[in-house]
């Protein structure tokens, strides 16, 4: 069975920095995956701003879903000015239809970023009503509610990040390197956001995106670490130690609630 | 003392799902009852939708109101559509000062649905208000801030309900059953929702009806056995032991803090 | 050259009544056409309403739109609930944008219809913005603003419809008969809009679709003699005396201004 | 035939201005009339504001009401507020719903003042949708659009006002000079809105109330003197010439249509 | 007697471009100017955009106000985002109680950008309100409502610009051409707007500046000439037939109407 | 190094309560304080309201400002009305944009009133865009994402106020005192909130002052003991045992994240 798995990221880097490795893995087994930003990113840079950066950050990730053999979708709203309404309900709802997708990936609404928490929201929000017929007309409903997931974080409260699944990705982290390296305007450009507050940024453009796209992937170390119990208990003792670097999931409450063997199963190993 | 309760419930057959027992019994006993549905229902099913629907379900529920001996309204937002607006904060307000509550039922702001989600944001942030004596200047403020509660639910994030008292049904369960036959639109009808998509739902009509309404009933199972121990610390060892169906209420902060055993006294036995 | 033209009409019936005869005859020539419903519909019944009417009338008009060899959308808007939003200002900019429209049709902002006012309002405020390189990111600008007209109607106030441009109709006239015939949600059904209000309406369903249908196209009858002058101008004497049915526009003064020689040559004879 | 009137007015004294000798006749008669104001007026004096105010207000028009045989209504929203929102329509056209209205007034949509502006575009927008069975669900529809008429005004862009239908007023006048006088905190407190800003306002209060009043109804003087002609027209040249103050109304085009004669007994004599 | 004049024009450029003589005339005179531009003009230009576009265009009209003798603010809100909220109105409604102007200039509600077109309204919409003690309670109300006027455009709809006063600007035309010089972004830039789409634009940047300055220019003569019956009214035969290049403004009803020989007191010669 | 302190309270008095003694100590260092309230507070008394009361609080929290040397202003939102809208999202931002601060103060998104808890939201959604270069573009980013902390309170869902910081203010309690008994509109006459509503108070007005005062002092008890071991880990065994009255602040995860000596730093001993 194809598997159709739909991903929301606040902006043009977030899907691909939470999900990458899996959605590499997924396309590799032949499922259709296809990450959307809810904004378009053009507020996150030092020296460019508005459509230019817009454009260029949509490119930057629709060559990254080449590299991992998925689709790519931006949305056309200011970064930074993503709000929980009802217009952004129904297109959230209408892309989960349309992609009649089994799995969708989100923040959660316990993110740093107002974006990143109204994207949790606005996926939660379109839950259930993905499967009502009418909400909305023009798109045909999902067959039922798909199973809903957050990506990791690193946020305490209310409760901190209770991830449900976790996928080893050292065998396709290349693949995600070149992802970040694919989008120089968040990871790259001096004047990008992480180029110009990140501790210890090399001066020289080569050695800046290497420094940043090691941060990026050292913090899949952090989740592969943390949550190793849980690499364990789906990868064996064996694998499950030697796994370096891992994205993890929480399961919504508000889509459908599979068993732990079936989620194994939506999720590729 | 007369008590004057009203609840809100997101589709007009929230409130007699999670309230409908405890709503018979006080009625029963000379208090005040109103059911209030915050939306009009009218996706919700697989046939019909629209207007059409909405006084469908406006009727069913104006038909359980006879069966409980309580008030009845439906407001006319519709279904999939209730947003924290202040036009809907000042309509929740005016519903509970006109009805001068001593007592608000509503949704955690933690259930599946976005318009249960709403519902709960809603009357919280009615709350205090409906004592201020200016937000809304066309109906008198409430003496003070009434004892606010929410229905059960099953949701664990970002803590699991948290009942503060229990109410026994058993002796209006029939009362219950038939309000939930009244509701063909909801719970019978080949088309509706649950005939739709709960497994296991009989072909012809009259098994589907049963089949549905008995699946529903079991929950309230559900809910005395997973607090059974309020219940024998209301009720006592035995009749605690012996109830079999129940509905249980958590306080919510923003609302007046009653003791617990102010609180007893609110609740019919 | 092949023209591009895109009508927006307020609801399922409306870029049809006003529209179909142009929009035959440009299709015939081979020009592209589009017409965009900017509401599904969804009140404008007595016996049905919400998802199923909304379906049910986009249906009629993608047969409209086979008929007359042209495309078709319906917004899944709620019909009586448009508003000049920015959300929608944008819709309407993509969908011109993406048609890339030498020529765009709309009702006066000083309709009988709110919803059919604020497609006026929308088409001139999404003008200008339609050639700004990045008021949307997600879709090219149009090379230039185009040109922007009125559909005819019978109000006076502020001013009375001021036609630039005429259409004589009589020779498609049959397809603009059969498009109405195709509409009976609106045109035909007992308890349709027109069934129900229409002064005379026969009692048995064939009587009052040709009853309805007759009554709608004498209505182009009205704009072929009131505009007579105009026709005569464009038709010249004989043919233009001779013409029975028309459709007439009036420039909009916020888009492209072409001279009346150029206007000539963006309508079909 | 008993006539269903209902008039809007911005605020809590501009229906009583504009139509309460109409109002009076009309009760007299034995029709039923109602005023709303759409906003509650809470910001327009120079020494009180908010919701005493507003309570105030209510109060005055309240007794305005009693005076001339009518019913009231405030709606409560700042004054200064009011926007063409779709809450705000649904609540207009529900408020015509309920009270089944043969005829509606308000002001145009060019008057002065915004909220009077938006209460002229609001009844404007409700119109068509007053007879749309599923536009709201909670109240039926009107059996047809009303007559729709604005009050008299000076303004003259787009176009000046144009009356349709005037009533001489002066046999209840008393009334009107009662009502006037019953609205102290409009047209008598030192600290109003006019008794602040009307130049040559006396400094007693039973002047200033005198002197007020007395300005307010020469404006039904000069509606009598630039409408002279409808006056004779429609009394006669004897009593068209006798009398000394009107009320006029414009038609609005979006409602129904009446003949001259049907609107000549519409109104009062 | 010092007067206090606030205009305002919807993007960083329009109150220069219409107003800019009057300006440099009044400022010389010693009177107070400010000019605000109501959105920061983020989207208009084909090769920049957002926050950097924002603040050159910030920079190049406050280099204006200095080569004008004024004051000058850029309002933060997107180019083509412009909405008639109550936010803004509030926001425009301060703007004139801070400055407490005697004069307000902005565009007519029909011009042909949205953004104008709602520049326009929220003036009006501000006009009254600007005297109301509490309708902001932040800003001290303006003594009583100002003078307000609309720059001249060649819109015909629903009626032509009605000037009611004109001044001659030939002696100040070096300050507004070294204006026009000092924006750049707007009018010398290859791609500008006016770089890209006006005809016949020279290919070098000095020839480019020189033409659409002097384009803009000609407008100005256009102006002079169109209501040259003006000028000689008000600077007498000789020097009213002299004038080559003029500004105008048409009195809007809704804020004081001064009298011809007022209004001329108010206007420089 | 001067700190840059700013505080936002949804209500004229809610940073007075919270943190004046804290406020107290930084002014006292040298250090710059700012006071916000995001409403006005005009609905939260019993006799007065709208602008007027608005007037008063804000010259009471002016007064305070003084009392502890500090700036204040108050937003003039609506009391009862604040929304977590784009708008307001802006006006957060540019405060702490313009105060380059580097501390915020806010209420937990938990509290008891929707104005508190929305508060709180829009600090939280402030957070990382008072850094974004281009969020606003009329007012320079903060240097990086400030440290944001939230006041204490008694609520205990999701979780309870979980302190990080704690500060004695037994040496500057006079001044809070004093500023309680500088805000009558809201503690001390006999028609406000807690005249009216907080039990047992007196008749007579001074003692009713001195009641409420109290009764409001001993809340800064009830917090010095709650988290008495914060108080000893700060102070020392003997001096924390001592401190009878203290605030205490809960870090907020979306800000900067301090360690604990830094933050021990940050705040005044």
């Amino acid at each position: 069975m194809t598997l159709r798995i739909i991903a929301f990221g606040a902006h043009p880097d977030d899907c691909e920095l939470k999900a990458a490795g899996a959605a590499a893995k997924w396309a590799a087994a032949g499922h259709k995956v296809k990450f959307v930003a809810t904004t378009n990113g053009d507020v996150g840079h030092f020296e460019m701003a508005g459509g230019p950066l817009a454009l260029r950050r949509t490119a930057e990730v629709k060559h990254c879903a080449e590299i991992l053999g998925i689709e790519s979708q931006v949305l056309d709203i200011h970064d930074g000015e993503l709000l929980p309404t009802l217009e952004n309900r129904r297109t959230i709802a209408r892309l989960i239809r349309e992609w009649q997708a089994d799995l969708v990936l989100c923040h959660r609404p316990c993110d740093y970023h107002p974006d990143h928490r109204y994207t949790g929201v606005l996926v939660e929000d379109a839950a259930v009503l993905v499967a009502a017929p009418f909400f909305v007309t023009d798109v045909p409903p999902c067959p039922r509610n798909p199973v809903i997931l957050y990506y990791s974080d690193n946020f305490k409260k209310p409760y901190p990040f209770d991830p449900a699944i976790i996928v080893g990705i050292d065998d396709v982290l290349d693949q995600k390197r070149t992802c970040i390296e694919a989008m120089p305007s968040q990871f790259a450009d001096k004047e990008s956001w992480q180029g110009r507050y990140l501790p210890g940024v090399p001066e020289d453009d080569e050695g800046r995106k290497i420094f940043i796209r090691d941060w990026l992937i050292a913090r899949d170390g952090d989740v592969a670490n943390r949550y190793r119990d849980l690499l364990v208990q789906r990868y064996g003792e064996t694998r499950g130690r030697e796994i370096k670097h891992a994205e993890a999931f929480e399961l919504c409450q508000y889509g459908a609630q599979p068993s732990a063997a079936q989620l194994n199963e939506l999720f590729p190993m």
